[in-house]
């Protein structure tokens, strides 16, 4: 949840990714005038080897992990073939400009895509039902434990400055198997913190595989696929599953669970994995 | 939030949009293997006149509304250029075939868009950043109360079946001046839920200037772009605002509430409309 107000906002500089604003608060029945924080978001284009590709709204902070991820999380460059990131404000938004290899460059224009996005669009520029689905790596199953869940949404939740000011905004982490959450990224989308986590990741040299994400959102099938994209073995989201997404966890060997509150949960596939029986009757 | 289970799941037939699943619970540090509710989320495929032009995850109830909200907050087809919806369930997914009349067709072409996206995508097929801003209507202003928006907020959480039972999902409510909820939607995506209900008022015939639109989620920019559309002049969100949805809030002259909790309120714009002082120190 949104903190209290500082005393005097002021005084403060402007954290990256927020905005002052003037406000009229209306509590107990008492209206006041008021500084606030609220969350940038910008319209951010992805534009490989000069040529517009996607435009999707995120929060002008970390940028170019967030090109790292997408292009990983969407199969759309790896690390080899991202060349460089460099970011341009304009007037209208943001221009990331990716440097990517000409065998790249041909398939993205053999896709023929015209990709765009809302807030880390995965599935913009697919125009038939056929293409949704990705071919996702098979993951290594690994032991995990309710405590750790809790651990890590904890600190997933000490680490959104961006949500403590203003609101608005998701964050996802990847944590290691003790549930102490490494690297933390935030975005007014869920899907964009995640693809600046994984491009953060990316650029740390981190290995996914020992531990997990936690996520301050729900799970939609395509938190899912992000997450075995990136190759770790469990996803732990503060609320609910789609259905969806609990078949593709199922499928590709991940890890859910959803409702994580302290060491509370709800354990959608591979239960056993935390320790718990199995669901069935 | 989501309700805790219903006694006993298995007797309950299963409502449009939701799934049974068997799940392992842990609470308290007791363990168990339980029935769940989970919200259906499938990829929807927008197809006009026969041609495929975007796929987008939502949830499967109400989908003739979302096509007819989704052409009108986008700009794609009005009422009468829109002649039918035929919704065809198939194993990727669902087709929503969209007969439209030829000048629609044809602007459809001229855009050359691959319209996609995850949960409702406005910007998607949208490959520069100067084609993100739509030119609004102007609203007519008019005055509500922070009671209407309580009552509103309230109403629409009474209202959402999906989420009770599933979590994950999101509602859109349109309310009278007084804040009763006279039509709500909802889906797993917050822009569908909303284009639902622009379907939904446009088939009931409903005019939406005489009332306000109350939502469960954050206000991001294409959440109020697509209030505008629709045409109702003030936007009671439970969450927080974005910069970006506070500056076009502004300049279309739409009254933006933000955490509407009970009757506390933060109103981002036109405070005066809600019988509040100016935000100006």
């Amino acid at each position: 949840m949104k903190m209290p107000l500082p005393m005097n906002p002021a005084e403060i500089s402007v954290p990256e990714g927020l905005r002052r604003l003037r406000v009229v608060t209306h509590r107990g029945g008492v209206a006041r005038a008021a500084d606030d924080w609220v969350a940038e978001e910008v319209p951010v284009a992805l534009v490989f080897n000069g040529i517009s590709h996607a435009v999707m709204m995120a929060t002008p902070a970390d940028l170019e992990d967030f090109a790292r991820g997408f292009c990983a999380t969407e199969g759309l460059a790896d690390a080899q073939e991202l060349r460089s990131v460099e970011v341009l404000p304009g007037c209208d938004g943001i221009e990331l400009h990716l440097e990517v290899s000409a065998a790249c460059e041909w398939r993205l224009r053999e896709r023929r895509r015209t990709l765009a996005g809302r807030t880390g669009c995965g599935l913009c520029g697919t125009d038939s039902l056929g293409q949704v689905r990705q071919a996702l790596p098979a993951l290594a199953p690994r032991p995990f434990t309710p405590q750790a869940l809790a651990r890590a949404q904890h600190e997933l939740r000490e680490a959104q400055g961006l949500q403590r000011l203003a609101g608005a905004t998701h964050a996802a982490a990847w944590c290691d198997a003790d549930g102490h959450a490494r690297l933390v990224r935030e975005d007014v989308g869920r899907h964009n913190a995640l693809d600046k986590l994984v491009g953060a990741m990316q650029r740390a040299g981190l290995a996914a595989g020992e531990g997990f994400v936690a996520i301050t959102s729900r799970a939609s099938f395509e938190m899912v696929q992000k997450t075995a994209r990136l190759g770790a073995p469990a996803l732990a989201a503060v609320s609910a599953p789609t259905a969806m997404a609990v078949e593709l966890a199922q499928s590709c060997g991940l890890l859910l669970a959803g409702f994580v509150r302290g060491e509370d949960l709800v354990a959608y596939t591979f239960p056993e994995r935390l320790g718990l029986p199995p669901a069935e009757a």
